[in-house]
């Protein structure tokens, strides 16, 4: 069987049961292995409560097994059928003014409701009874991008006990949530609410808290469903899908660890270069969140570029290349969203393998042409069940150097209201940095900033505004150990309850530093401000005081002229850098390729870089893998050395690369 | 009696009846025929329930009849009074939110709630019982612009029952629903609810049968009241008036077929040209909703242009040409809201006949100058009983040889969530067409596809996404006999259940057309595409393959670079052309000449186009009009023949129109 | 004890009682000699229903009044505590669509709610019980920023028997709201609700009817509690602070009245010069909001520029610079919110006097020379007690020539729906004239239209769209008695029930004006008109006819060419003229400096306007101060005489004020 897992989700309830064998034809024909059944298929595997059909995906299942291909099996949860909104309307959710959603679309379950619970429990079990121990079944997809958390009776009441557990005191809610502001002192639990629809700004740490639970509450429901499902079947890997990279509903981490593997959904927002840049943060995610372990691409669109609303088509050869990418740093595995595109509903139009032209496409053709090419790369994968699961340690799947930190909190902290001025916030910023990386050919981590930094020579922390004891803690050490690391404007300002270090902005961070923010000074629309170095600033300035550090650039104009820009201080071989602007993209380019320097980090291949990606992975059995993918529309070369993944050839040396072709080799 | 009408909405009981004499005095000296009464006097007719205050309408009625004024009486249930929402609060609109609106402003009805439907009923019997045989009345004026449907219960049940009438069983619903997608099979009846609230993308399916049932509603609404008061008013000719063009809440078609003839407001959002053409293009749907036959411009306004939330002043002698364009395109009736401004309420502003400012004012005087002009022209009208209801056949009042595509599901189709690219819609293309078509001097219908389109020499589809059998089934016949047509990108994609044909899109027309279209390629914000014929596209690009067409010019670059962009089809002396971008405006009138010179089609009149507006529409007794007007401001010549309508001079050649001015000939 | 009141709200319950000690000793060594405490203290001085913890009030009351520094003690009645929600959920405010709103955030009280208003009596009660006679207590600050007045049954009751009052019966009430239009005539008093949600456009007077409800309803819980506390404290003035310019929930005038003196909060939105302007509005709002007595400015930032939902630090100096601006324009104390930065919640980053980073800051050494500049001008002030109440007459504290007509019935007309065109609106209208005369170096009153006009030169009136009977009468008469006025397009227009004066436009004041304007003539987005006195108009134009004016300057395009565009009648020595479109800014400074002229209005000092800000005020004792302030980047001359406040110096001539710096002087 194959390992490098190649196919999608699969429908066949959606279709009649004649083009079934067209489809098994069809995966045969593009060298599918594995099909994931069940994502949303909850009224037909139970039309009634308690009734349950599982004939049609018996058979769905036989067939697929006949002609070898093997099947991730979903739960159904993420889309409970109407009858459940008729006999558990408590189970709807319920927005922050009160509307009650109803069924008609997806998604439409409240997570706080015992009866939501128990139906997504019973029909989880059921599947696992009966499929638990079927030899076609690779791995477990439980649920669907989990996020969706409302508010009403059921939610207050869950919170309330979250918050109950978590202060075990009025009093430390009440400190921790600053309730003196505002006379929102709380003097009985029945008084806590989730934060729905209020007057005016609501209160933050409340806000960020609600994230918290809600996060957790997801991954409650998560636990459960793992729980019934492995007991009945222990062999199968299991995972749910995340939704990359704006969606941030849930703690990543947690609910990597929770899984046997983290599987992720990718959806590139832009064509060409940028579109590839996209692709490799959205590789690099799913990788970290694993802790360095293999992963699964488990939902990627074969000709669908989402950008405003609009569905643009792929240029030639992209859905081949962004597939080689995610394998390149990581993925055992690259399937889409979905097999044959659905004839009617709400995404009929959310591109597919098989579209509705049919298999005489040019959608389909590259979709043969990316079977055989990983058909190729089959030794690149291990069997699913023997991948280590995420947090067991053990080698990364691909070797990262430097790393930018993410965490849920730092995301979270950046949707604060009242903040003193609508930056570019933590997803802009942290794209920002991870693009210029990857355009600078480097492969870059995600790190959570309270563990596991000393593998990494440089350390960036973008809009990191919320930093907890660990995480301040750890980064100290690693400094201090000779670490590297850049600390952009603003963050470490807040602790974990949002409560600001006093005595001067980035408090948190400020004696590493080796500065002392006294004053913000967020800039204006179209304002600007200049630089010593010639770098202009935009959005953000800062008073910065020099406490340890020294000035890389300072202020030449504005409220801030004469005062420092960027700043380093040295701790040993350990380097902290400041930047308190949004430098220009040149400046900004300029201070990672000095913090690079610096860090002595360097490329991994020659030649990477502004659109020629080069990575190395690690295979099955110790052997290693070098891709090369030649995003621009001019031939590049690359240097390499191996044997040639698709011919057998000795390669040693320069390889021209045509636009838009690439080539693998492996060292063993 | 005049025949052609004249006057507007007259609301005596919002003023005291000393004004009412100077009202008809003034009437009288604008030459003004009729006067509608009651639009919105629910609450003066019957301030509480079950109690009738007729005392002032008597009067109103018989001091107009008196001075020769005849009457179009409306039933005022677009706007229950106050007592109803509180005695009725389930009769009020319900959001989709679930917000029940209140009375205050107007159009507060539940058209799915029993205690309206009967309150309604109850009051337009009533009126027809005291002034069904009144010998000033003209005709009866259902309600007001009937498009107010909300949620809720009542709803729910409405529309519940309508499912069952219209699938029969629950897996005749989720198949049309294609309800597989997503989990939303129904297992019950009770299952069933309009699309109010939900959490993401709603089914397109449910969505257009909700729509469905919604014009359908409110149809049986206006049923109910046509047989209160044709029952009591045997003579009277009844109607309602459509909201146009960009109300689509009824299928306007169905509304015209229970109407003994067809009335509309229209009101122009532009100065100038641009003004006309909008005027024309409200001329023509009304007279088509009709199928050709005379109808009444129930609304105009005389002094006021509305674009985006301004209300311009009109441009002297806008007025009179916009009415005579209506006249030209089939109106027999010319009228205005309202007679008298309003001192106050929401409306204070919307410009009138006698305006605030009283009848020394610009635009009383020029309503008098307009009511001279229409007395000349009472020959072009019949008595309104005698007009041949809709869909009786007949000559049609305006003979077009060009038809653009009209219908709701068209409509309501491009308006489905998860389309791929938000392009310029079907209204937006409709507007387009008929525009380019006005300004090349040519008279327009609107055609439904599935019926009668044997009288036009072209027919052009523009962005048609959903077409039913009948509809293609028809179209297909057209063209076989010889008939041409232009079929726009995406059009034929869905059938009426909002299914994809598979194989290609624009599917259900690929045959006819020659083409395949294997895939969409909508092009981003501000991205073109150039074609080899010198033209731009711009929105839309689709991957185009000959099946039996020929290419008239192709792409030359972008994803689609070398696929057809406009194809042509011959089917003996028929011609199905298919257009696959949205070409510029200069290519776009290219087009259009060319397919209107294939089908044979010139402009009625020599010299018409670019402003100059000549129109020839049949008149009472076989005599036939012609109008001419300058749009422009520019001195134009209009090549004419027969007797002035105005001098009874003869008139034969070219005739010196000009700027603003305009001329009729009557041709026995 | 100080009379020139500074310092800020003071929240010690946000604090340990350590950091107390360092506040005191900070406040004198920036001089403050005021705190405001409890503003939003509620769930601190009341945890549970009816149990009062005054403990940490009192130790900290006793504390400032050690150190010599007064008390201004606030009701905490803005935000009740969450106990309050729960045991009173009826006292929640609701939105228009029916969504209650929950604490968590501020202002979540229903003003009509019975519970409500008895639990804000009750702590405003014990609270004046406490501290009624404490003789650090220097005044009441009673609520904070009245404005919050939501929906529902609650409201719908006190509004129903608000109508009942004013309209006596329900013919009145359908008179006035003109209920004929659109069948809202009321036929029982429970059919009479708060405008919620409706279908479309609101009634316009229903609407207005509501706000001035509003505005009772807030008025007659300020009076509540001045009844509770002046009963108990009998000494202390009391105020509330409104919150300025943009908010208009209230009628200030009456606000005015009810309280012992005007207190306002003020926040500038722009740096710089135009900084300084707003500055300069809101102070003479203050003013003229008590009848021209002294003032509280009860909040401002040290450093925060609020603009576009940005909180932008100020330019050094800033702060000081406005705080002499409210002084010179008749403030008698200069106070912040707030003391010292919260360290978490909604409004962290709100800017205060003691910042996050504490008394080693830019911000407080500012704060410092500002206490410095204060205390050398001890002598501008009276002692609060002294200082005559608002209505109470006397010399106003400064003197201005001209005024500017303000009411809430004139903005909240301009607001109303249905109008022709969405101009620029009251407030802008009142501030872009404000600006001019203060560029020009005027100081201008703002003044009620129906009292004291005679006090002014020349009184002028933008956007004035509903004229009640006594201020067409007052301004009638102040005309004929030789005053001039400038009346800006569309004022005029309604009486105060929002009916239209028939007749033409500006009907209320056209006698007056000697004009008849025929028909509005509203301009499209981008339109001009030009004059033929080189000046262009935007947004507006008219149909006027002279009727007794004469034409200062006419139309020369555009529909409305030949028509007057500016006019003036003469009345003896009185003088009205009106303009009919918005000029551009250079006509704009024209006119109102030929109106300046004509009226004989001169600025009180030379070389005052431009940035150069130069006001004097009445002192203590009979003494006047004159206040130079150079607002510009560079220097500027200003001809002053009297003692140099700060030097003890004589001075008489021509004074150098380097950019950003400032002089006063005493003339006794």
């Amino acid at each position: 069987m194959s390992r490098l897992l190649f196919g999608g989700d699969y429908n066949p309830e959606q279709w009649p049961e004649e083009v079934w064998l067209e489809d098994v034809r069809l995966m045969r024909e593009a060298g599918v292995n594995t099909a994931t059944l069940g994502v949303f298929s909850w009224s037909s595997l139970e039309p009634e409560e308690g009734r349950f059909e599982f004939g049609w995906l018996d058979r769905a299942i036989e067939l697929l097994h006949e002609h070898g291909i093997g099947v991730i099996l979903a739960t159904p949860t993420a889309s409970p059928p109407p009858w459940f909104s008729v006999a558990h309307p408590e189970g709807l959710p319920v927005t922050a003014d009160g509307v009650r959603l109803l069924h008609g679309s997806r998604d439409t379950y409240n997570p706080a409701s015992p009866a939501y619970r128990a139906a997504a429990v019973r029909i989880a079990t059921a599947l696992a009874e009966r499929y638990g121990t079927h030899p076609a079944l690779v791995a477990w997809h439980l649920h669907n991008e989990y996020g969706t958390v409302g508010f009403g009776p059921e939610v207050d009441r869950e919170f309330r006990g979250w918050l109950e557990r978590r202060y075990g005191s009025l009093a430390e809610l009440n400190r921790a949530w600053h309730t003196a502001f505002w006379s929102q002192g709380y003097s009985a639990w029945e008084q806590a609410f989730a934060p729905q629809a209020t007057q005016y700004l609501a209160n933050p740490t409340q806000l960020i808290d609600f994230k918290r639970f809600a996060a957790e509450l997801l991954l409650d429901c998560y636990r459960e469903q793992i729980e019934a499902v492995r007991r009945l079947s222990p062999g199968a890997p299991v995972t749910t899908n995340f939704m990359l990279p704006t969606w941030l509903h849930y703690d990543p981490w947690a609910f990597g660890e929770a899984s046997d593997l983290v599987a992720v959904d990718h959806y590139v927002d832009a064509r060409g270069v940028e579109g590839a840049a996209h692709a490799a943060l959205g590789a690099d995610l799913a990788r970290s969140f694993g802790g360095g372990a293999r992963w699964l691409l488990m939902e990627q669109a074969a000709n669908l570029t989402m950008r405003g609303g609009r569905l643009l088509a792929k240029e030639p050869g992209a859905a081949l290349r962004t597939s080689l990418q995610h394998v390149a740093r990581g993925a055992d595995g690259v399937l889409f969203f979905q097999w044959r595109t659905a004839p009617a509903g709400a995404e009929a139009f959310h591109s597919t393998m098989v579209p509705h032209a049919g298999p005489d496409s040019r959608v389909f053709r590259e979709v043969c042409e990316l079977g055989r090419t990983l058909g190729a790369l089959d030794a690149v994968a291990s069997p699913l069940a023997a991948v280590p699961a995420p947090g067991a340690g053990g080698e990364p799947v691909v070797r990262a150097r430097v790393a930018i930190a993410w965490s849920a909190d730092a995301w979270w902290a950046a949707d604060s209201p009242g903040l003193p001025a609508h930056d570019e916030g933590f997803y802009a910023a942290v794209r920002r940095t991870h693009r210029a990386l990857w355009m600078a050919g480097h492969v870059t981590d995600f790190t959570r900033l309270d563990a596991g930094l000393g593998r990494y020579d440089l350390v960036l922390v973008p809009s990191h505004l919320a930093a907890s004891d660990a995480e301040v803690a750890a980064l100290d050490v690693y400094v201090r150990a000779g670490g590297h690391v850049v600390v952009w404007h603003f963050s470490g300002t807040f602790d974990s309850e949002l409560h600001i270090e006093l005595g001067g902005y980035a408090g948190r961070f400020a004696e590493m530093l080796g500065v002392r923010v006294e004053e913000l000074s967020p800039l204006d629309d179209g304002e600007t401000v200049a630089l010593d170095d010639g770098a202009t600033g935009t959005q953000w300035s800062e008073f910065v005081e020099l406490r340890g550090a020294t000035a890389e650039a300072r202020y030449t104009d504005g409220l801030v002229a004469g005062r420092p820009a960027v700043t380093g201080k040295r701790h040993g071989e350990g380097l902290a850098r400041y930047v308190s602007t949004r430098l220009d993209d040149a400046a900004f380019d300029a201070l990672l390729h000095r913090a690079l320097a610096d860090a002595g980090v360097a490329p991994d291949a020659a030649g990477a870089g502004g659109g020629l990606e080069i990575v190395r992975r690690a295979g099955a059995d110790g052997a290693s893998f070098t891709f090369a993918i030649n995003h621009t529309s001019a031939t590049r070369t690359a240097r390499l050395s191996g044997t040639d993944a698709f011919t057998g050839a000795l390669v040693d040396g320069e390889v021209e690369l045509a636009a838009g072709s690439y080539a693998v080799v492996c060292e063993e």
